[in-house]
Protein backbone atom coordinates (compact mmCIF):
# COMPACT_ATOMS: atom_id res chain seq x y z
CA UNK A 1 0.00 0.00 0.00
CA UNK A 2 2.17 2.54 -1.42
CA UNK A 3 0.16 5.49 0.56
CA UNK A 4 0.72 3.61 4.09
CA UNK A 5 4.81 3.11 2.89
CA UNK A 6 5.07 6.87 2.09
CA UNK A 7 4.04 7.58 5.51
CA UNK A 8 6.83 4.69 7.46
CA UNK A 9 9.12 6.32 5.14
CA UNK A 10 8.22 10.12 6.35
CA UNK A 11 7.18 9.39 10.08
CA UNK A 12 8.91 6.42 10.81
CA UNK A 13 11.42 6.37 13.32
CA UNK A 14 13.99 3.52 13.42
CA UNK A 15 15.38 2.75 17.34
CA UNK A 16 18.47 -0.19 18.34
CA UNK A 17 18.02 -3.14 18.71
CA UNK A 18 15.32 -2.95 15.25
CA UNK A 19 12.65 -1.23 16.92
CA UNK A 20 10.27 1.01 14.12
CA UNK A 21 8.29 3.39 15.85
CA UNK A 22 5.07 4.79 14.10
CA UNK A 23 3.66 6.51 17.09
CA UNK A 24 2.70 9.75 14.75
CA UNK A 25 -0.05 7.86 12.74
CA UNK A 26 -0.65 4.63 14.28
CA UNK A 27 0.06 3.83 17.80
CA UNK A 28 0.01 6.45 19.97
CA UNK A 29 -1.62 9.18 17.39
CA UNK A 30 -4.05 7.99 14.83
CA UNK A 31 -4.44 9.23 11.31
CA UNK A 32 -7.88 8.63 10.87
CA UNK A 33 -8.56 9.40 7.48
CA UNK A 34 -5.18 6.52 7.02
CA UNK A 35 -7.48 3.63 8.75
CA UNK A 36 -10.22 3.55 6.67
CA UNK A 37 -7.83 3.63 3.81
CA UNK A 38 -6.17 1.06 5.27
CA UNK A 39 -10.06 -0.51 5.97
CA UNK A 40 -10.57 0.11 2.67
CA UNK A 41 -7.45 -1.49 1.33
CA UNK A 42 -8.30 -4.38 3.24
CA UNK A 43 -12.06 -4.79 2.24
CA UNK A 44 -10.22 -5.00 -1.83
CA UNK A 45 -7.84 -8.02 -0.61
CA UNK A 46 -10.15 -10.39 1.54
CA UNK A 47 -13.51 -9.02 -0.57
CA UNK A 48 -14.05 -12.86 -0.79
CA UNK A 49 -14.15 -12.71 2.99
CA UNK A 50 -17.58 -12.16 5.06
CA UNK A 51 -16.51 -11.99 8.72
CA UNK A 52 -18.38 -12.44 11.51
CA UNK A 53 -16.47 -10.84 13.84
CA UNK A 54 -12.71 -9.11 13.65
CA UNK A 55 -10.85 -10.05 16.30
CA UNK A 56 -7.98 -7.84 17.23
CA UNK A 57 -5.41 -7.15 20.26
CA UNK A 58 -5.69 -3.98 22.67
CA UNK A 59 -4.83 -1.15 22.20
CA UNK A 60 -3.37 -0.06 18.89
CA UNK A 61 -5.19 -2.43 16.89
CA UNK A 62 -8.90 -1.07 18.15
CA UNK A 63 -8.75 1.64 15.74
CA UNK A 64 -7.54 -0.39 12.57
CA UNK A 65 -10.54 -2.73 13.32
CA UNK A 66 -12.83 -0.01 14.10
CA UNK A 67 -12.26 1.35 10.63
CA UNK A 68 -11.93 -2.25 8.72
CA UNK A 69 -15.46 -3.44 10.40
CA UNK A 70 -16.71 -0.27 8.57
CA UNK A 71 -15.87 -1.97 4.74
CA UNK A 72 -16.85 -5.52 6.10
CA UNK A 73 -20.99 -4.49 7.25
CA UNK A 74 -19.76 -2.91 10.64
CA UNK A 75 -19.61 -6.46 11.64
CA UNK A 76 -18.55 -6.59 15.75
CA UNK A 77 -14.98 -6.01 16.75
CA UNK A 78 -13.70 -8.32 19.61
CA UNK A 79 -10.64 -7.31 21.22
CA UNK A 80 -7.98 -9.79 23.37
CA UNK A 81 -6.94 -7.81 26.44
CA UNK A 82 -3.17 -8.00 27.42
CA UNK A 83 -2.21 -8.91 31.19
CA UNK A 84 -5.56 -8.49 32.83
CA UNK A 85 -6.17 -9.29 36.30
CA UNK A 86 -7.74 -13.62 35.70
CA UNK A 87 -10.99 -12.41 37.74
CA UNK A 88 -11.92 -9.41 35.80
CA UNK A 89 -14.29 -12.61 33.34
CA UNK A 90 -15.74 -15.73 34.41
CA UNK A 91 -14.42 -17.52 31.24
CA UNK A 92 -11.37 -16.76 29.17
CA UNK A 93 -9.69 -18.63 26.36
CA UNK A 94 -5.93 -17.27 27.53
CA UNK A 95 -2.85 -17.94 25.33
CA UNK A 96 0.46 -16.82 26.80
CA UNK A 97 2.68 -14.44 24.54
CA UNK A 98 6.01 -15.15 24.80
CA UNK A 99 8.50 -11.97 23.90
CA UNK A 100 11.53 -12.83 22.44
CA UNK A 101 12.58 -8.88 22.65
CA UNK A 102 11.47 -8.33 25.95
CA UNK A 103 12.21 -12.12 27.31
CA UNK A 104 8.61 -11.60 29.26
CA UNK A 105 5.47 -13.49 28.66
CA UNK A 106 2.37 -11.90 28.56
CA UNK A 107 -1.33 -13.47 29.13
CA UNK A 108 -3.90 -12.60 26.13
CA UNK A 109 -7.66 -13.26 26.84
CA UNK A 110 -10.62 -12.82 25.27
CA UNK A 111 -14.34 -14.03 27.06
CA UNK A 112 -15.51 -16.85 26.27
CA UNK A 113 -18.41 -15.20 25.70
CA UNK A 114 -17.62 -13.23 22.04
CA UNK A 115 -16.10 -16.22 20.62
CA UNK A 116 -18.67 -18.89 18.98
CA UNK A 117 -17.65 -22.09 17.54
CA UNK A 118 -17.53 -22.02 13.76
CA UNK A 119 -17.62 -18.03 14.16
CA UNK A 120 -15.85 -16.85 10.54
CA UNK A 121 -12.81 -14.74 12.05
CA UNK A 122 -10.73 -12.05 10.19
CA UNK A 123 -8.15 -10.93 12.27
CA UNK A 124 -6.50 -7.77 12.23
CA UNK A 125 -3.26 -6.51 14.11
CA UNK A 126 -0.31 -3.33 13.46
CA UNK A 127 2.33 -5.02 13.46
CA UNK A 128 4.03 -8.57 12.71
CA UNK A 129 7.19 -9.53 13.69
CA UNK A 130 8.13 -12.58 15.19
CA UNK A 131 4.47 -13.54 15.40
CA UNK A 132 3.93 -13.48 19.04
CA UNK A 133 0.46 -11.51 19.46
CA UNK A 134 -0.43 -13.00 15.92
CA UNK A 135 -0.23 -16.60 17.37
CA UNK A 136 -1.95 -15.98 20.48
CA UNK A 137 -5.00 -14.61 18.34
CA UNK A 138 -4.68 -17.60 16.44
CA UNK A 139 -4.34 -20.10 19.31
CA UNK A 140 -7.70 -18.27 21.14
CA UNK A 141 -9.16 -19.02 17.93
CA UNK A 142 -8.30 -22.82 17.93
CA UNK A 143 -9.41 -23.28 21.68
CA UNK A 144 -13.05 -21.64 20.23
CA UNK A 145 -12.90 -23.58 16.92
CA UNK A 146 -13.33 -20.31 15.00
CA UNK A 147 -12.41 -20.66 11.18
CA UNK A 148 -10.04 -18.04 10.42
CA UNK A 149 -10.36 -16.45 7.27
CA UNK A 150 -7.13 -15.05 7.36
CA UNK A 151 -5.08 -12.40 9.02
CA UNK A 152 -4.89 -8.55 8.14
CA UNK A 153 -1.46 -6.95 8.64
CA UNK A 154 -0.72 -3.18 8.65
CA UNK A 155 3.05 -3.77 8.84
CA UNK A 156 5.13 -6.65 8.66
CA UNK A 157 9.16 -7.20 8.83
CA UNK A 158 9.29 -10.13 6.72
CA UNK A 159 12.94 -10.56 8.00
CA UNK A 160 12.06 -11.50 11.15
CA UNK A 161 10.29 -15.42 11.73
CA UNK A 162 6.67 -14.27 12.22
CA UNK A 163 5.17 -14.28 8.84
CA UNK A 164 6.76 -17.35 7.80
CA UNK A 165 6.19 -18.92 11.09
CA UNK A 166 2.53 -18.26 10.64
CA UNK A 167 1.49 -19.16 6.66
CA UNK A 168 3.75 -22.33 7.35
CA UNK A 169 0.67 -23.25 9.93
CA UNK A 170 -1.62 -23.47 6.82
CA UNK A 171 -3.22 -19.42 7.55
CA UNK A 172 -3.76 -16.53 4.96
CA UNK A 173 -1.65 -13.66 6.27
CA UNK A 174 -1.88 -10.34 4.03
CA UNK A 175 0.31 -7.21 4.86
CA UNK A 176 0.25 -4.09 3.27
CA UNK A 177 3.66 -2.94 4.23
CA UNK A 178 6.36 -5.44 3.95
CA UNK A 179 9.53 -4.21 5.41
CA UNK A 180 12.75 -6.35 3.92
CA UNK A 181 15.11 -4.62 6.28
CA UNK A 182 16.21 -1.43 8.73
CA UNK A 183 19.86 -1.68 8.01
CA UNK A 184 21.42 1.48 9.30
CA UNK A 185 18.46 2.91 10.41
CA UNK A 186 16.83 3.12 6.97
CA UNK A 187 13.52 1.62 5.79
CA UNK A 188 13.74 -0.69 2.78
CA UNK A 189 10.14 -2.17 1.52
CA UNK A 190 9.95 -5.54 -0.40
CA UNK B 1 -28.91 8.46 24.36
CA UNK B 2 -32.07 6.23 24.00
CA UNK B 3 -30.54 3.61 21.77
CA UNK B 4 -27.55 3.73 23.98
CA UNK B 5 -29.77 3.66 27.40
CA UNK B 6 -31.43 0.70 25.79
CA UNK B 7 -28.50 -1.30 25.02
CA UNK B 8 -27.57 -0.76 28.66
CA UNK B 9 -30.58 -1.94 30.55
CA UNK B 10 -30.64 -4.91 27.64
CA UNK B 11 -26.90 -6.57 27.90
CA UNK B 12 -25.19 -4.29 30.87
CA UNK B 13 -24.40 -6.21 34.26
CA UNK B 14 -24.08 -4.81 37.42
CA UNK B 15 -21.51 -6.61 39.67
CA UNK B 16 -21.29 -6.34 42.93
CA UNK B 17 -19.15 -2.83 44.38
CA UNK B 18 -21.00 -1.12 42.18
CA UNK B 19 -19.45 -2.30 38.86
CA UNK B 20 -21.29 -2.04 35.70
CA UNK B 21 -19.87 -4.51 32.53
CA UNK B 22 -20.93 -3.58 29.14
CA UNK B 23 -18.56 -5.53 27.45
CA UNK B 24 -20.76 -7.22 25.09
CA UNK B 25 -20.66 -3.77 22.94
CA UNK B 26 -18.40 -1.52 24.04
CA UNK B 27 -15.55 -2.52 26.46
CA UNK B 28 -14.39 -5.79 24.75
CA UNK B 29 -16.59 -6.64 22.15
CA UNK B 30 -17.54 -3.33 20.34
CA UNK B 31 -21.01 -2.73 18.39
CA UNK B 32 -19.20 -0.63 15.24
CA UNK B 33 -22.51 0.14 14.24
CA UNK B 34 -23.21 1.93 17.77
CA UNK B 35 -19.38 3.51 17.52
CA UNK B 36 -20.80 5.67 14.82
CA UNK B 37 -24.34 6.58 16.33
CA UNK B 38 -22.53 7.69 19.17
CA UNK B 39 -19.77 9.50 16.92
CA UNK B 40 -23.20 11.00 15.28
CA UNK B 41 -24.74 12.28 18.58
CA UNK B 42 -21.61 13.98 19.96
CA UNK B 43 -20.79 15.70 16.68
CA UNK B 44 -24.30 16.96 17.54
CA UNK B 45 -23.97 17.70 20.52
CA UNK B 46 -21.02 19.39 20.14
CA UNK B 47 -21.54 20.84 16.59
CA UNK B 48 -20.77 24.11 17.39
CA UNK B 49 -16.45 22.62 18.22
CA UNK B 50 -14.02 22.41 16.12
CA UNK B 51 -11.51 20.01 17.44
CA UNK B 52 -7.82 19.71 16.05
CA UNK B 53 -7.41 16.55 18.27
CA UNK B 54 -9.26 14.27 20.07
CA UNK B 55 -7.58 13.28 23.15
CA UNK B 56 -8.74 9.55 24.65
CA UNK B 57 -7.53 6.55 26.47
CA UNK B 58 -6.68 3.29 25.91
CA UNK B 59 -8.23 0.96 25.28
CA UNK B 60 -11.71 0.90 25.29
CA UNK B 61 -11.53 5.16 24.12
CA UNK B 62 -10.15 4.14 21.02
CA UNK B 63 -12.96 2.58 18.72
CA UNK B 64 -15.07 5.45 20.30
CA UNK B 65 -12.90 8.23 18.98
CA UNK B 66 -12.14 6.79 16.23
CA UNK B 67 -15.68 6.75 15.16
CA UNK B 68 -16.53 10.11 16.32
CA UNK B 69 -13.26 11.86 14.61
CA UNK B 70 -15.17 11.13 11.32
CA UNK B 71 -17.82 13.48 12.37
CA UNK B 72 -14.97 16.15 12.88
CA UNK B 73 -13.25 16.51 9.60
CA UNK B 74 -11.42 12.95 10.39
CA UNK B 75 -9.44 15.06 12.89
CA UNK B 76 -6.41 12.65 14.52
CA UNK B 77 -7.04 10.78 17.78
CA UNK B 78 -4.29 10.79 20.46
CA UNK B 79 -4.69 8.10 23.21
CA UNK B 80 -3.16 8.23 26.52
CA UNK B 81 -1.17 5.50 27.39
CA UNK B 82 -1.25 4.04 30.47
CA UNK B 83 1.22 2.48 33.11
CA UNK B 84 3.81 2.08 30.52
CA UNK B 85 7.49 1.66 30.68
CA UNK B 86 9.15 5.34 31.28
CA UNK B 87 11.45 4.64 28.88
CA UNK B 88 9.04 4.34 25.86
CA UNK B 89 8.59 7.66 25.28
CA UNK B 90 11.43 10.69 25.36
CA UNK B 91 9.58 13.53 26.33
CA UNK B 92 6.09 13.03 27.84
CA UNK B 93 3.01 14.36 29.71
CA UNK B 94 2.12 12.22 32.83
CA UNK B 95 -0.48 12.12 35.25
CA UNK B 96 -1.30 10.15 38.17
CA UNK B 97 -4.58 8.64 38.10
CA UNK B 98 -5.70 7.83 41.83
CA UNK B 99 -8.40 4.89 41.60
CA UNK B 100 -10.41 5.16 44.55
CA UNK B 101 -11.85 1.58 43.85
CA UNK B 102 -8.88 -0.35 43.20
CA UNK B 103 -6.73 1.45 46.09
CA UNK B 104 -4.04 1.96 43.68
CA UNK B 105 -2.59 4.73 41.49
CA UNK B 106 -1.40 4.45 37.77
CA UNK B 107 0.71 6.71 35.26
CA UNK B 108 -1.08 8.04 32.40
CA UNK B 109 1.04 9.44 29.78
CA UNK B 110 0.78 11.31 26.29
CA UNK B 111 4.28 11.99 24.04
CA UNK B 112 4.87 16.12 24.36
CA UNK B 113 4.73 15.50 20.62
CA UNK B 114 1.38 14.91 19.74
CA UNK B 115 -0.05 17.66 21.84
CA UNK B 116 0.85 21.38 21.38
CA UNK B 117 0.23 24.75 22.42
CA UNK B 118 -3.10 25.97 21.79
CA UNK B 119 -4.21 22.29 20.44
CA UNK B 120 -8.09 22.63 20.51
CA UNK B 121 -8.61 19.40 22.23
CA UNK B 122 -12.04 17.24 22.65
CA UNK B 123 -11.86 14.87 25.30
CA UNK B 124 -13.97 11.42 24.69
CA UNK B 125 -14.07 8.56 26.95
CA UNK B 126 -16.40 5.57 27.88
CA UNK B 127 -17.33 5.97 31.88
CA UNK B 128 -17.35 8.61 34.08
CA UNK B 129 -18.00 7.80 37.24
CA UNK B 130 -15.07 9.41 40.54
CA UNK B 131 -13.71 11.05 37.46
CA UNK B 132 -9.93 9.50 37.55
CA UNK B 133 -9.12 8.98 34.08
CA UNK B 134 -10.75 12.36 32.81
CA UNK B 135 -8.91 14.24 35.33
CA UNK B 136 -5.48 12.87 34.23
CA UNK B 137 -6.71 13.64 30.62
CA UNK B 138 -7.67 17.38 31.77
CA UNK B 139 -4.21 17.23 33.75
CA UNK B 140 -2.48 16.31 30.85
CA UNK B 141 -4.32 19.08 28.67
CA UNK B 142 -3.37 21.73 31.80
CA UNK B 143 0.51 20.76 31.11
CA UNK B 144 0.57 21.10 27.14
CA UNK B 145 -1.63 24.35 27.03
CA UNK B 146 -4.27 23.18 25.24
CA UNK B 147 -7.78 24.63 25.11
CA UNK B 148 -10.67 22.06 26.10
CA UNK B 149 -13.61 22.75 23.63
CA UNK B 150 -15.15 19.57 25.92
CA UNK B 151 -15.76 16.25 27.52
CA UNK B 152 -17.85 13.71 25.84
CA UNK B 153 -18.48 10.66 27.87
CA UNK B 154 -20.82 7.72 26.58
CA UNK B 155 -21.61 6.25 30.44
CA UNK B 156 -21.22 8.54 33.10
CA UNK B 157 -22.42 7.53 37.02
CA UNK B 158 -24.31 10.68 37.95
CA UNK B 159 -23.91 9.46 42.04
CA UNK B 160 -20.60 9.61 41.96
CA UNK B 161 -18.26 12.29 42.52
CA UNK B 162 -16.62 12.93 38.86
CA UNK B 163 -19.10 14.52 36.95
CA UNK B 164 -19.87 17.26 39.84
CA UNK B 165 -15.87 17.59 40.71
CA UNK B 166 -15.07 18.16 36.71
CA UNK B 167 -17.96 20.75 36.40
CA UNK B 168 -16.63 22.58 39.19
CA UNK B 169 -13.65 22.86 37.61
CA UNK B 170 -15.17 25.01 34.89
CA UNK B 171 -15.41 21.92 32.10
CA UNK B 172 -17.79 21.47 29.82
CA UNK B 173 -19.09 17.62 30.12
CA UNK B 174 -21.28 16.21 28.32
CA UNK B 175 -22.91 12.17 28.81
CA UNK B 176 -24.65 10.08 26.14
CA UNK B 177 -26.22 8.04 29.42
CA UNK B 178 -26.35 9.28 32.94
CA UNK B 179 -27.44 6.25 35.12
CA UNK B 180 -28.74 8.19 38.45
CA UNK B 181 -28.68 4.35 40.36
CA UNK B 182 -27.70 0.72 40.52
CA UNK B 183 -29.37 -0.09 43.51
CA UNK B 184 -30.16 -4.21 43.87
CA UNK B 185 -28.64 -4.36 40.10
CA UNK B 186 -31.06 -2.32 38.61
CA UNK B 187 -29.74 0.56 36.34
CA UNK B 188 -32.00 3.39 36.36
CA UNK B 189 -31.18 6.54 33.71
CA UNK B 190 -32.00 10.49 34.95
Amino acid sequence: MKLLEEMIIKYGKVYPNDVLKIDSFLNHQIDIKLMFEIGKEFKRIFNDCKPDKILTIEASGIGIATAVSTYFDYCPVVFAKKDRALNMFNETYQSKEISYTRGSTKLIEVSREYLSENDNILIIDDFLANGEALNSLLDICRQAKCNVLGCGIVVCKTYQPGLKRIEKLGYRVECLAKIKSMDNGEIYFE
